[in-house]
């Protein structure tokens, strides 16, 4: 039997050189369709397999419980662990390959199982139990450090040292193609003499991925590398909407609070480790070498393209304005998590790690409008009259990403949003 | 019928003047007893009611729905509503009454419906949702800004315009009693060249009250005083546990992480606002006034007596550390609440709102070894011989706070930890 990974496997159902769920891919997400509850399914070209069909068919010949794909989250299913991960991936492989004639020849259940994805509604995937959000590009920690305390101090003594993170805000992660509403908040403007209240007037996107942890570690226990590369389930697209001026006057000595609690974004698709391993590569150089417990022995980045689009207000279509690589990322997803379990802290099945804002070493690569406008001294024509330094109401900001293999891509799909005016 | 705050009111069940939980208290937690799975129950002098057994009984004539209180957590029945909340607990104040009979002359239900305190394991009260931490005594953050900033720049120029705050770790909010083991992280002591990885050397608590969310809010939405107010269900003491040194490698400029993640306790009962009522206070005055969205109308603090007492490991007995009262507090939790939301932050029902580390203007009024022991430079004696400036192994830390109300108490209860060697 063939690997799930292999490049050479092909579906019964048509997919698209450039379509970005092959049988190679698999993620896994949460739909609904025709009005029923939702459910657990897998994204295969234009179509979702429903998985909780399949279930009910006694397909998914594995240690599954009845009831795993009826939930409206895959946080049953991801807290079953890698192996059954596993099984189910190869699985689902099985049957949806062109020369398997299970699902092909089964007019009844090809019906029930397969609904095309125009007709689907995508929820949210997981339940997040926690959200953290890290800071790991050098070039983005960079640039926002020469912006706000020049060339010579641009990176804080820490920051070679660790994953620099912080505890998000999990109540406000929303799926794709929510809106996303204008903050208010305090602000005070350079110049200002006092704060006031009122609409974020310097309302930025940060281009991230998100690691979903699929399984739990205890309170007061420390995780190893191999530990925490099994605890990754899979990885979403994220945008991490910050409101730069709240964030500003806010965020000394504690952090950012109001600044990123209105708003995360994340696609639907979860895209599973496994399906990412033939795309590992090895991240920069970390120098100075981490401390021990933060060694990674494992080429530790993925090979991500990432592009962002940004349709202005008055346009039809969005314009591109970053094309980047999550291989650039210094700090690797398994070393934030074995940072963030260090203290003994106990991780949970749905926790989101942010990577933080990917930027890339080219001016072409930044992930954020305040690097790309350069803290809105730059501003950005997005079309003949469409001018922005920020985000203005009625704008859409695009994500997507996609692993590039021989002939297929391993693709997220897409996170959108569109910003509401302020109440 | 008597108001449940009645001070004349008196329970059949002998209750002493100094017991933290007369008639006038019902406090809330989620207990067990005899091998049974957790339940909801309510504080009465030494025993505890079983409102599963009373509801089993059809002794809770309101609108709550069978399995209420056989949830292992408080969620579900908080979910339901202020309206519930007031008309369960004058069902519970009517059914303990000293002169009420359906109870106290039912020997069969007393027997199956009160249980003795010493036979119950307490347990989490809630699942906590989000665990958000402020810093909201004034006090406090000029005596920490005095140590790290001196005595001119001691508060940020934000401080006094918004409660400031930041999303903690809810993963590990465990209940009193649970053992805390000292958290190993990054630390680079001064004068040290490079950081290393290991045992915390400089392990603090610090005296905080949690604010309980009982409703959600909606993502996009903000919140008025009555809303906000009408939020919160009770209080729990809070020991917010701090590893001074990976803190102060950490924390700049994303705030504290791994030197909080690795534990928060909280006490078992939650007192609720309803039972607080006769005890608000008006709080320090607030100059400059706050921004419109953050002013209070009525008086925004609670009188609650504080105390710390801490066992270092070779005693038998806890010494006092501190002495102190919610009132000091310079923002309230209604403040802390409105100001968490003003962005458009979703609540959720379990949310834990940590005050802030309560010191008042004494200097046996701090509420963190920081502040005691003047970070480090004035060792604190215990007892003879016993002597700390931070927190030991085998150390045991108690805090215990009451509302002083005419010959009776409503009280909290005690939140205790003691500290494991690190792994």
């Amino acid at each position: 039997m063939s690997h799930p990974n292999d490049p050479a496997l092909r579906s019964f159902i048509p997919v698209e050189a450039t379509s970005d769920f092959p049988i190679q891919n698999l993620p896994y997400g949460v739909f609904s369709a025709h009005g029923l509850a939702p459910r657990v399914g897998v994204a295969i070209g234009d179509h979702v397999l429903d998985l909780w069909e399949l279930e009910q068919d006694g397909r998914l010949n594995f240690d599954v419980g009845p009831g795993v794909f009826a939930g409206r989250t895959l946080n049953h299913f991801m807290s079953l662990g890698p192996k059954v991960w596993q099984s189910t991936r190869a699985r689902i492989s099985e049957l949806l390959r062109h020369d398997n004639d299970e699902l092909r020849d089964n007019d009844e259940l090809r019906k029930l199982a397969l609904v095309p994805m125009r007709d689907v509604k995508l929820h949210m995937p997981t339940m997040v139990a926690g959200f953290t959000d890290f800071y790991s590009s050098k070039e983005h920690a960079t640039n926002v450090g020469v912006m706000f305390r020049g060339k010579d101090n641009a990176l804080q003594p820490n920051w070679l040292h660790m994953p620099i993170g912080y505890n998000g805000r999990a109540s406000t992660v929303v799926v794709s193609g929510t809106k996303v509403r204008r903050p208010r908040g305090q602000l005070k403007p350079p110049g200002a003499e006092h704060p006031s209240f009122g609409p974020c007037k310097r309302l930025d996107f940060e281009l991230e991925m998100g690691a979903v942890i699929g399984q739990a570690s205890p309170m007061g226990g420390t995780l190893t590398e191999a530990q925490a590369q099994a605890m990754i389930f899979g990885f979403v697209l994220l945008n991490d909407w910050s409101a730069r001026d709240i964030q500003q006057w806010e965020y000394v000595p504690l952090g950012p609070f109001q600044g990123k609690a209105f708003a995360t974004s994340i696609s639907p698709w979860v895209v599973t480790s496994a399906a990412l391993e033939p795309f590992r590569r090895q991240g920069p150089q970390q120098a100075p070498q981490p401390l021990p417990y933060l060694k990674q022995m494992q080429a530790n980045n993925y090979d991500i393209e990432l592009e962002v689009g940004l349709r202005g207000a008055p346009m039809n279509n969005p314009a591109r304005i970053c094309r980047t690589n999550f291989k650039y990322m210094y700090w690797s997803s398994v070393q934030q998590l074995i940072h963030h379990a260090s203290s003994g802290c106990a991780m949970n099945v749905g926790d989101l790690l942010g990577s933080g804002t990917i930027s890339g070493p080219e001016k072409s690569q930044r992930g954020s409008l305040l690097e790309i406008s350069w803290n809105g001294t730059e501003p950005v024509e997005l079309a003949e009259g469409v001018v922005r330094t920020f985000l203005e109401d009625g704008d859409s900001l695009v994500m997507r990403g996609w692993c590039q293999g021989d002939g297929y891509r391993v693709g997220f799909g897409e996170v959108e949003g569109t910003i509401l005016p302020a109440e």
